[in-house]
């Protein structure tokens, strides 16, 4: 407390303190030998650091926040920005122009085009037949065309989501469907109470290692249909094992078709970027546009190329004696799936095990699926928005009521979960996507494929879809992150390669738990060791100074460490110690507390201890804890003043 | 990349780089208006931080840590320092005097006195037979001197220790050996790998809120004993019920016995603080001193009269017939315990369910004790230690190894688990204690008890026991604390409230986990969400800029909110923007990759991005990832001169 002492008073209640404004002045560098000595520059020395000026977002207490909580709530709810926020449809359809039309017509059919196959290749990750893909690829987009906020995203199945769905409802549709509503409503309340922000506590490291991983098991798992084998197994190892143990079952014609796909969508992909004649559009010849513009269709379109030849070829080399050469999809049921309540319970002859399951029982069979499901589609969504968002701010609550409302539709219609995938994401931007409405052109195709195309599926061929998704994922396994983390930041190749093995042999929710788990710890282990730095000093008039700078706040994991850190230097040197707070941006009740023991320490042997440019909220927390006197100074002149108050004179012979 | 500039190329690598110091010039108040401005103040305005001195502990990456880890392994484990370190008793026993003599001797005795009866009650506590209170505290305490690395820990039961040790081995002897054996090895083994720091995570508020549950659920405990009555149960709410049920059973004379000794135990520790005559002792007559000194004696030894007193009563009041008017202690087997091996399995009529366990399934059954047990041993040890310790650093990791092998050793002759009990601790320092020596005192007396006074503990009355430990728990209940808490940081009442009540209608140990995850909700809350200060500013040729300084560290979990706020408010002002680094003190992988996204923002809107006072090292981190070109700078006046070479010239219209 400063009762004891008008003068420390004084020098605590400066000019920095009454107004929200600290005025740090820096004048210690001819202590430092005076070799930067620069006298006479231009202007003031200060710099002003707006403490809670209108542009920073004040921290409230949690009193005040609770107090101005329903008050919120209530003026809110009905604001115009809020329901633009919460129904994007309203900021862009008034202003939907032709240009718009255009460019989300040539995207929506374009998507369309990738997302068949893909739907029917994905249905296969999540153990479904193939049908179930296409029920979840088209409601789900009209859902999000009302909500989304991000016009990159096609919603719909993507290849890590059905991986996951298959390690939750460990195929069955019945299972599948139920997730889908059930993740959907997960969602939807995440959205609602606004834990999109928990998608920040995935770092990139962890991001990249889950895909990678991800990808590595997706492809591993399409193996067995290129070969034409069976290959039953939940992680990496089992699958592999599988695949080895029944590699004398490969089927000669399901092998060469399935490579030679592989083959044929890694050369049409490198199409899509190529480009003849001059590199200015301008410049070229109307010829030339016309075949660009043929090449990066041929490109872009190439899925949905493949299963039309490949289709093709299954019809044609079919003989209903020998069936065709490869295993094809087989029967599909025409047309729209019918609306009707996602099941709730299981009889005896739909489980795996023959016993009858209630809902409880399935809910509880899906376990922590409930959570990671979730938490993972927002994650592929919002890669897409950032990856296209150019500087606008992504609303990742938003992104999760859109996604959440469009499963839970997608439910109702024997879909499985979905989100907005990101290799269609990219087509869709690289198509020229303007806003979300080209989502009903996709679901649109999509809807025709059911009702009028289901027929013809029936010989495309199983390789076919197994090389779409290997062709696909293979560029997901994120090798070329490594060198550049490595020559950055070595200390991020833990989080990053702990998920990837993680993700590997554990289940892939253990795996990214782990990650975030070694992530959360680098956090703590920043927050509780900070950096001190120590200088002998000289003031002005001549006199041996310590100073000691912490360069992060002060909170309760770190202050012992400090205050053992301070003392251990202070009592090398009998000097006047000063903490630089400058840096210090937080402190809590834990630090009042042990800086009244610091304190403590230091009067009991004699030593003197200021605190230099701490922030007067930080201040206010000390004083309600400390009783002892502790002196702040703002101004470098003010402790040769400190100093004489407190008749300290330099004893040379003591600090020798 | 720098390569493409060579002008921002020499801003880049100025004297701040080369060597490790940042010099920081800081002249931007004639901006700010002109107020401030104070041209000609006294000697330079330089600001020196020394990023990598000889005093700043330096931070190594993963892969050197790993490298010389080996090395320093072979180095340091015969080094005499370590020795010192590892065995305490080699620092103080060559130096020890007469007078540390005569300290611990005084120390030791008074610490006995007290350790005798709360030995006695806290068996109670554990659901054992009071014998076994003596068996757990003396061993220990011999151990204690040599591998203690603090005086005034008293090795033995403890209060909040011997309800933990009920809550898992629900009163059975047998557990209760094989925990103190386990919890010991537990403790011993993370001394030995340097986990004490965990015990840093346990804040303030939690432990207040920890301490003061278990002492409410302690004292609950007890009120069984004072009323005469039978109540069972582990939690808060359990108990009181059964009190409630049981009221009617009150014995009229525990209940007077129990709740007189509990008022002449409060009356008496009064006196050990009273004292007569002038304050300064140098002053007192003689008579005066000897008063004050029988003052203090009789109130710090109030617990062995009390039990003295109350046992004579006890034996003058017992009849043949009738037995006491109270509950007494009963029999307690004679002499020392035998040295044997803790019990490895229980037969069936050993265990409450009546079926035989074996030593599997007994561990199985201590579960998470095994883990908290330890921790909260060394979480009341340590807290001895930074009470007492004045400044000098405490050594978390040797009190482990030291309680842990303390424990080992009682478990031989079973004891239940114990650690330094926060209230012998106190009266240990009260008593002059000098070195760990004064353990062999206390412990010396616990022997001397069991070989020759058992007999005469039967008559102690159990209100009176009853009495001690409710006298003693009553003032760790910490109600103090909730003021300053409430003035100095209300956002730190929520994990001290959250653990208060979690512990008292949860176990333990959830009680205490949900409190430090609640707390580390707050650290990473705090990594999440830095402030942000946004001023507009002016250079010195009066080119209008704006600067935003954040205020901590950027890491992965708050680097996109940045890059929003900073595209919102950029996009607000068509000014060239500069973000101060100076608070920046770290970064990470993920930073990385989206400072590169904003630069790419930035350069699509045209609009100018400047890194100022950003460290080297962050520097490097940014350098490896972003393709885009970053300017940094570390001097003012270097800004005006980077907006010239980039031919900005300001449009006033544009910012109207």
């Amino acid at each position: 407390m400063m009762k004891s002492n008008p003068a420390s008073d004084h020098v605590y209640l400066n000019d920095g303190f009454k107004c929200s404004t600290i005025s740090i002045h820096t004048n210690l560098s001819e202590q430092n030998g005076g070799s930067n000595n620069s006298v006479g520059t231009q202007g003031s020395k200060e710099f002003i650091l707006t403490e809670d000026g209108k542009k920073v977002k004040p921290s409230r207490s949690t009193v005040e926040c609770t107090k101005s909580w329903l008050q919120e709530c209530s003026r809110r709810t009905f604001n115009r920005k809020t329901l633009h926020k919460k129904l994007p449809i309203l900021g862009w359809l008034p202003r939907y122009s032709s240009q718009d039309a255009v460019g989300d017509l040539v995207a929506g059919i374009t998507v369309g085009l990738t997302v068949i196959p893909q739907a029917l290749a994905y249905a296969g990750i999540a153990g479904l037949p193939v049908a179930y893909g296409l029920y979840a690829s088209f409601l789900g987009c009209f859902v999000y065309i009302f909500l989304g906020s991000c016009k990159d995203v096609p919603m719909g199945p993507s290849a890590i989501v059905a991986l996951l769905t298959f390690q939750v409802a460990q195929g069955s549709w019945q299972k599948s469907v139920l997730l889908c509503l059930l993740s959907g409503i997960v969602e939807l309340l995440m959205g609602l109470f606004g834990l999109g922000f928990l998608i920040d506590f995935v770092s990139g490291p962890v991001s990249s290692g889950f895909t990678s991983a991800v990808s590595l098991i997706i492809l591993t798992s399409q193996i067995q249909s290129v070969l034409g084998i069976t290959a039953k197994g939940n992680t990496f190892v089992e699958i592999w094992t599988q695949v080895f143990h029944n590699i004398e079952h490969t089927r000669a014609g399901d092998t060469v078709l399935g490579l030679t796909c592989i083959v044929v969508l890694l050369l049409m992909r490198s199409l899509s970027s190529c480009r003849i004649g001059p590199d200015d559009e301008e410049q070229c010849s109307s010829l030339q546009r016309v075949v660009n513009k043929v090449l990066w269709i041929v490109g872009t379109a190439r899925n949905a190329i493949l299963v039309v030849v490949c289709c093709l070829m299954g019809y044609l080399l079919h003989s209903e004696e020998h069936g065709a050469p490869f295993r094809v999809v087989g029967d599909i049921p025409p047309g729209l799936p019918s609306v009707q309540w996602p099941p709730t319970s299981l009889s005896a002859n739909e489980t795996s095990h023959g016993a009858a399951e209630n809902f409880v029982e399935m809910v509880h069979s899906m376990g922590s699926g409930l959570i990671v499901i979730p938490l993972i589609s927002l994650m592929e969504n919002i890669a897409i928005c950032k990856a296209f968002a150019n500087g606008k701010s992504v609303d990742a609550s938003q992104e999760l009521i859109a996604i959440g409302t469009a499963n839970i539709f997608n439910s109702f219609v024997q879909g499985f979960p979905g989100t907005g995938a990101l290799s269609r994401g990219a087509v869709n931007n690289a198509s020229g996507v303007r806003t979300p409405l080209s989502n009903i052109y996709s679901g649109g195709l999509v809807m025709i494929a059911l009702l009028f195309l289901t027929p013809y599926f029936y010989f495309i061929p199983r390789p076919t879809l197994a090389a779409i998704i290997i062709a696909a994922v293979v560029f997901m396994i994120e090798v070329k992150v490594v060198k550049p983390m490595w020559r950055s930041k070595k200390s991020d190749l833990v989080p990053g390669v702990g998920t990837f093995v993680a993700c590997l042999v554990l289940p892939l929710e253990w795996g990214i738990l782990i990650g975030v788990g070694l992530n959360v710890i680098f956090i703590l282990y920043h927050a509780a060791r900070p950096k001190l730095s120590t200088e002998l000093l000289t003031t002005q008039s001549g006199m041996d100074y310590m100073m000691i700078t912490p360069d992060r706040c002060l909170i309760f994991p770190s202050v012992d460490y400090v205050r053992n850190l301070v003392n251990k230097q202070s009592m090398r040197q009998n000097v006047p110690v000063v903490i630089d707070a400058s840096h210090v941006y937080g402190a809590d009740f834990t630090t009042a507390t042990v800086i009244d023991s610091l304190i403590s320490d230091f009067n009991q042997r004699g030593q003197l201890l200021f605190f230099y440019n701490l922030k007067p909220s930080i201040c206010a927390i000390f004083e309600q804890v400390s009783a002892a006197q502790f002196v702040v100074y703002y101004q470098e002149q003010q402790l040769d003043d400190l100093l004489k108050e407190r008749n300290y004179t330099q004893k040379r012979s003591e600090t020798a």
